[in-house]
C-alpha cells in the first residue's frame, strides 16, 4: 500500500465525535476502482438471473434453491471476495467484501442471511483465528461454496447473553478429543451446512471457547424442525443439538476461553456487513415503489405527483444515500487501518481482527441505523403501493418481513445502542480517545457567552457543517455529564443511554452524508450534486430533530434545577439554524429527480 | 333519553380544537353501565374462547372457521348490537357497538376484519340508507348471523378515488331491473357472504350508485381466487366480478348518484370502528409482551428490569390508554349526537347519519392515530420477544402483519389525514366550528408581550391543560396561516396538511387522556390514578415534540423572513414547559406498574 495512506493520519473508531474530518479523508462510493465496479456489476447480474427472477421460490420456503444458488454464488467467486488468496480467496480489501454484501441484499432476505452466515459468522472465526492447518483445511472448502458454514452461539437461555450458554465441551481423558453437548437455536443455514462453529464452554470456565465442527449425523449432531419464520422465509433456521460430540482437539479455535471474545469480533464484522446487505434492499424497494407511484393513476394523476407520495420517496432515498455514505466510509476506515497494521509488520490475521475492532463503535452504529431505516423504507413501499403492498404478488409484503429481522440479530438494536455508547465511554476511559477535553470545553463554552456575530455561511455545507460540529457538542455535553455524574454505574441507566446512542448515531451519519457530498461536489462541479445536496442537508435536518428530542429527553430527566437550564439553553443553541432550509422544497426536489429517473441513482 | 344530555352543550365536530372541554364532559372507559360491562365480558370470553384459543387456524388460512365463528359470534348477538330493535337486533348505543368492535379485537385481525366488514360497512349501509323494506327484508338475516355481508367499493383502478370505479349499472328496458358489470376487488368476506354492497355507475353519472345485491352463482356474479395476503390471514379478501347481474330497481340504496355518499359514510363509521378495533389488539400485545419479559432471563435477570425493555412497555401502555380515551370520548360525542337529533324529532336513520358525520374529522384522527399506535406496539412486542418474536409460533408476528392493514384500508392515513384538516377547514369555512376568530386571536397574541408572569400550577394537570391549550394555538397559528395564504389551493400542499393533520392529531389524544385521566382522579382520588397521571403526562411530552418537529417544518417551508421567525418564536412559546416533566422517571413509573399487573389493567 502506498505511504501516502500510511502517513495519512486516519481516525481512530469513535473519533469522528472529537475530530473533523475533511472531505478529501472519507471514501465514498464514487470512489470505488474500475475492478470494484465490475465486482458490483456482476453482484447485481447475478442478483438479477438468479435471485430476483425466482424470487418466489424463496417465499415458498424452497430451502434446496438457497443452497443451489449459494452454490453458483461460490461458481461465481462471491463467496470468497474476503478470503485470502493463500487459501482459495480473492482477497480482496474490505470494501469489496462490502459491496458484495451490499448488492447481494437486493432480492431476498433469505439468500442474504443464507450468504452472510455463511461468508461472515461461519468463515471468517476460521480466517481470522483459525490454526494454519485450520485454514488450510476448512478455508478453501468454504470460500468455494464446496462447504457451507453456520455459526452456533445462541441457546435458548443464551441469547443477547452469549456468554451463558450451557453447550459444554469436556477433554476426553486421552486428551485427544473434546465431547461436545448442548442445544444451539436459531442457526443460520443449519439445514444444508458442512461446518458449525460452535461456541461451549470447558469445565467452569468463566468464557466459553470456539470449536469448528463438522457436520456428522453419526457424531451425536441432530437438527430442529425449521424454523416458522416472519420473513427470510428460505432461509434455513433450525435447532442443532449436539450430543457427546466428539471433536478433535485440533479443532479448538483459538485458545481456550476466547470464544466470547471470537463471538464478538465476528459480529463486530457481521454488524457492518448487516448494514451493508440492508443498503440494495433499500435501493430496489425506492425501485419499485418509485416505478409503481410513477404508473399508478388516481384522482386522475399518477400518485407519485401527490406531496404525500412525494414526501416518503424523499426521504427513503436520503436514507439510501446517507445510508451509503456512512457504510462506505467506515468500511474504508477498517481497509485502511488493516493496511497499516499490515505495513507495520502484523500478521494478516491479527491486522484484519484490530482493524476490525479499531471500528466496533461504527459498526454498531450502522448496523441500528441502516436496519431501521430498510424497515421504515420498506413500510413506506407498503404503503405507496396502497391495498396491493399488502398483497405477496407484489414485492413490498416480503421485502417489509425480511427487513424485520435486521433489528434482531447480529445483537438486537437495544444491545448495540448501548455498546455503540458503552464502548465510546470505555475507550475514553482508556485514553483512546479524548472525550474529557472535549466535553470539559463545552462545559465551559455552556457558561459563557455566546458568540452573537452572524458567521460567514455562505460556501456549500459551510452552516450544515458548523451545525454538525455543534451536534457533537450536545452528545459531549449529554453523555459528559452522565458520565460525571453516574460514573461506571451509568450502564444501568439504559434510558439514558440509549438517548445518548440516538444522538451518536444521527451525528455519524449526517456527518457522512454531507462529506460525501463535499467531496463530490468539490471534484465534479456542484451542479452535478444538486440532489445530493438536498439530501445531505434533509438529512441533517431530521437529524437536528431527533437529537433536539433524545437530548431533551436525557436533560429533563437526569439534571434539574439550573444544571438543567443550562444544558436546554446549549441544546438549543448547538441546534439552531441561522437559515431554515426549506424541507417541503427539498423533499419536492429530491422526490422530483427519482421520479425523473424511475428509481434511485445516486449510488 | 335525559334532558340533562340534551341540554348540554356537546362539542361539536372539530370543535374541540377551539373550545376548552370540562372532564366531566367526557364519557370514559370507567363510565361503562353495567350493562356494558357485561357486554364487554362476554364479548372477552368469546374471543378467549372461540378465537384466541383456536389462533393457529386463523394463521393456516381456514376460511371455513372464520365463517363459523362469524356464525357463533350472530348467535351470542354479537353481530346485532348496533342494529336497530325493529329489525332483530340490540339496538344497543355507539359506545356499546365501538366496545364490542373494540373487545373482539384482540385475539386475530382475521376475525376483526371479517367482523367489521359485515356488521360496518356490510350491514350498515342498509340501516343508515335502506328503505323500510329492505331494512325488513336484509337487516334481520344480517344481525342475527344467518346472512353475511361484503361492501364492493374498491376496483383495480379506482381505490382512494373510489368514486371513479368502472362498474356500470344499466337499467332494463323494462324499467324492473339494473344490469351491474364490473370488477370489483380486495372484497373482505367475498368468499362467505351472501349480499354484497355495490357501488356502480348509471350512465354517465357524475357519482356512483348504491345496490343491494344478493349473492347468486347464477345471477353472472363470480369469485376470484383468495388474495395472498401479508397478514390477516383468515380473512377472505377476493376479487368479485359481474357480469350482467340483475338487480330489482327496488334495490337500489337510497337515490340515484347518492352512493358516494354513502361510501363515504359508511366509512366514517367504519374509521372510528376501526380505530376500536385497534384497542384491544394493542391490550394483548402488551400482556404477551409483559408476561414474557417478566419471565424471560438474560444477564441473570428478568429482562423486563433493563430500562430498554421499560421504555417500550411505557410507551406501548401509554398508547393503549391514550387510544382508549380519545375513541370513548369520540363514541359518547357521537351517541348523544343521535340522541339529541332523535329527541328533535329526526327519524333514527337520519339521527345516527347525522350523528357520525359530525365527528367525521374525529373518525380521521382516530383512524389515523389508533392504527399507527398498535403497528408500533406490534412491532415493539416483537423486539421483546427477541428472536422469539420472530417466530409464528410466538403471537407477536402474526400481531405485526395483522396490524399493517388497519393504516390501509378505510381510506389510507394518507387520505384521511388530509381529510381530517380538509374536513375542519371546509366547517370553518360553513361557519359550524369558528377557526378564522380564535386563529386571528392567535396571530394578535404573537405580535404582543408575553407574560412573564410565573403561573400556579400546582393543581393536578394545571400546566399540561395550559399547555394543550397553547397547542391549539400552534395548530390555528399553522393552519390559519396556510389558509390565508394559500385559500383554496391548500389541498394542494400535501406536505403542508400532513404536517397540520399530525399536530391535530395529537392536540386531541393528548387532551382526551388528560381529561380522562382528570375526571377519574376527581372521582376516585388522585392516588389511584397515579399511573394513569403519568402515561397522560409521558403521552402530552411527545405529542409536544411531534407538535414541535411538525410545526417546524411547516413553519421553515412555506413562510420567510420576519413572517418565519415570529412563528418559530410562537412556537417555541406554546410548547413550553415551565416545569419540565422526568420522562425516564414517567416511564419507569408506568413500566413498573405493568410489570407487577404481568399486564395492561388500565381498561
Ligand atoms: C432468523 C434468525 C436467525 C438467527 N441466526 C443465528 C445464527 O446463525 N447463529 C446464532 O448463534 N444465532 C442466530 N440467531 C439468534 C440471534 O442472534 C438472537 O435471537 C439475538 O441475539 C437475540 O437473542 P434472543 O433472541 O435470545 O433475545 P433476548 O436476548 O432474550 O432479548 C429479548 C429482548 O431483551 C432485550 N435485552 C436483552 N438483554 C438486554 C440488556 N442487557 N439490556 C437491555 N435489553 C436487553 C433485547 O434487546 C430484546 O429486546 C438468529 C435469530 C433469528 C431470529
Ligand atoms: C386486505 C384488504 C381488504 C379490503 N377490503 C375491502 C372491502 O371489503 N371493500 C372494499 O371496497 N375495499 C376493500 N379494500 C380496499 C381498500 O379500501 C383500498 O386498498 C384502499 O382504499 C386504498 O386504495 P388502493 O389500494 O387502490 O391504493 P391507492 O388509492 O392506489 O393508493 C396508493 C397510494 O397513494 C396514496 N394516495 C392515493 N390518492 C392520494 C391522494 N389524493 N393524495 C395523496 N396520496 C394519495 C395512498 O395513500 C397510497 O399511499 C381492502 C383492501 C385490502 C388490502
Amino acid at each position: 500500500m502506498s505511504t501516502d495512506t500510511l502517513n495519512k493520519d486516519i481516525l481512530r473508531g469513535g473519533q469522528f465525535l472529537v475530530k473533523e474530518t475533511s472531505c478529501e479523508d472519507i471514501f465514498t462510493l464514487e470512489d470505488l476502482s474500475e475492478e470494484q465496479k465490475m465486482m458490483r456489476e456482476s453482484t447485481k447480474e447475478f442478483v438479477d438471473r438468479e435471485l430476483w427472477a425466482h424470487w418466489e421460490r424463496f417465499e415458498k420456503k424452497d430451502y434446496a434453491y438457497t443452497e443451489e444458488t449459494m452454490r453458483k454464488a461460490g461458481e461465481l467467486g462471491l463467496l470468497s471476495v474476503a478470503v485470502p488468496e493463500s487459501y482459495g480467496g480473492m482477497g480482496m480489501g474490505f470494501v469489496s467484501t462490502m459491496l458484495v454484501c451490499d448488492y447481494i441484499s437486493g432480492a431476498t432476505g433469505s439468500f442474504s442471511t443464507a450468504f452472510g452466515a455463511h461468508t461472515g459468522i461461519g468463515t471468517m472465526p476460521i480466517t481470522l483465528y483459525g490454526t494454519e492447518e485450520q485454514k488450510q483445511k476448512y478455508v478453501p472448502k468454504l470460500a468455494s461454496g464446496e462447504w457451507f458454514g453456520a455459526y452456533c452461539l445462541t441457546e435458548p437461555g443464551a441469547g443477547s447473553d452469549a456468554n451463558s450458554g450451557k453447550t459444554k465441551a469436556v477433554l476426553s481423558k486421552d486428551g485427544k478429543h473434546y465431547s461436545i453437548s448442548g442445544q444451539k437455536m436459531w442457526i443460520s443455514n443449519a439445514g444444508f451446512c458442512n461446518l458449525f462453529i460452535v461456541f461451549a464452554r470447558i469445565e467452569d470456565d468463566k468464557n466459553i471457547t470456539g470449536f469448528i465442527v463438522e457436520n456428522d449425523p453419526d457424531n451425536g449432531i441432530t437438527l430442529g424442525d425449521e424454523e416458522k419464520k416472519l420473513g427470510i422465509h428460505s432461509s434455513s433456521t433450525r435447532q442443532v443439538f449436539f450430543s457427546e460430540t466428539k471433536v478433535p482437539v485440533e479443532n479448538m479455535l483459538s485458545e481456550r476461553g476466547n470464544g466470547f471474545k471470537i463471538a464478538m469480533n465476528a459480529l463486530n464484522v457481521g454488524r457492518i456487513k448487516l448494514a451493508a446487505a440492508c443498503l440494495e434492499a433499500q435501493r430496489r424497494v425506492i425501485n419499485e415503489a418509485t416505478k409503481y407511484a410513477n404508473e399508478r393513476i388516481q384522482f386522475k394523476t399518477p400518485i407519485i405527483n401527490f406531496g404525500a407520495i412525494k414526501a416518503k420517496i424523499a426521504d427513503m432515498a436520503t436514507n439510501a444515500y446517507v445510508d451509503e455514505a456512512a457504510c462506505y466510509r467506515a468500511a474504508k476506515n477498517i481497509e485502511d487501518r488493516i493496511a497499516i497494521r499490515e505495513a507495520e509488520g502484523n500478521s494478516h490475521q491479527d491486522a484484519e481482527l484490530k482493524g476490525v475492532e479499531e471500528y466496533a463503535i461504527e459498526c454498531s452504529i450502522l448496523k441500528v441505523a441502516v436496519s431501521e431505516h430498510v424497515q421504515h423504507t420498506t413500510d413506506e413501499g407498503i404503503q405507496i403501493f396502497g391495498g396491493m403492498g399488502f398483497s405477496a404478488d407484489t414485492p413490498m409484503e416480503s421485502a417489509w418481513r425480511d427487513a424485520r429481522i435486521s433489528r434482531i440479530y447480529e445483537g438486537t438494536n437495544e444491545i448495540n445502542r448501548m455498546l455503540a455508547v458503552g464502548m465510546l465511554v470505555k475507550k475514553a476511559m482508556k485514553g483512546h480517545v479524548d472525550l474529557l477535553g472535549p466535553a470539559t470545553a463545552v462545559g465551559e463554552e455552556l457558561m459563557g457567552i455566546p458568540s452573537f456575530d452572524t458567521p460567514d455561511f455562505s460556501e456549500l455545507f459551510a452552516e450544515e457543517k458548523d451545525l454538525v460540529a455543534r451536534l457533537k457538542k450536545v452528545f459531549l455535553m449529554v453523555a459528559g455529564s452522565a458520565v460525571q455524574k453516574f460514573g461506571p454505574s451509568l450502564e444501568e441507566h439504559q434510558m439514558l443511554l440509549m438517548s445518548a446512542s440516538d444522538i451518536l448515531i444521527q451525528i455519524y451519519l449526517s456527518e457522512s452524508a454531507i462529506l460525501r457530498t463535499e467531496k463530490n461536489a468539490k471534484r465534479f462541479g456542484e451542479e452535478s450534486q444538486s440532489t445530493q445536496i438536498a439530501m445531505s442537508k434533509l438529512y441533517l435536518f431530521r437529524a437536528v430533530d431527533i437529537i433536539n428530542q433524545k437530548g431533551k429527553e436525557a436533560i429533563v430527566s437526569f439534571v434539574e434545577g439550573d444544571e438543567q437550564r443550562m444544558m436546554l439553553m446549549g441544546l438549543k443553541r448547538f441546534t439552531k439554524y441561522t437559515n431554515q432550509p426549506n424541507v417541503v422544497a427539498l423533499r419536492t426536489q429530491i422526490a422530483d429527480k427519482v421520479a425523473a429517473d424511475n428509481g434511485y441513482t445516486f449510488d
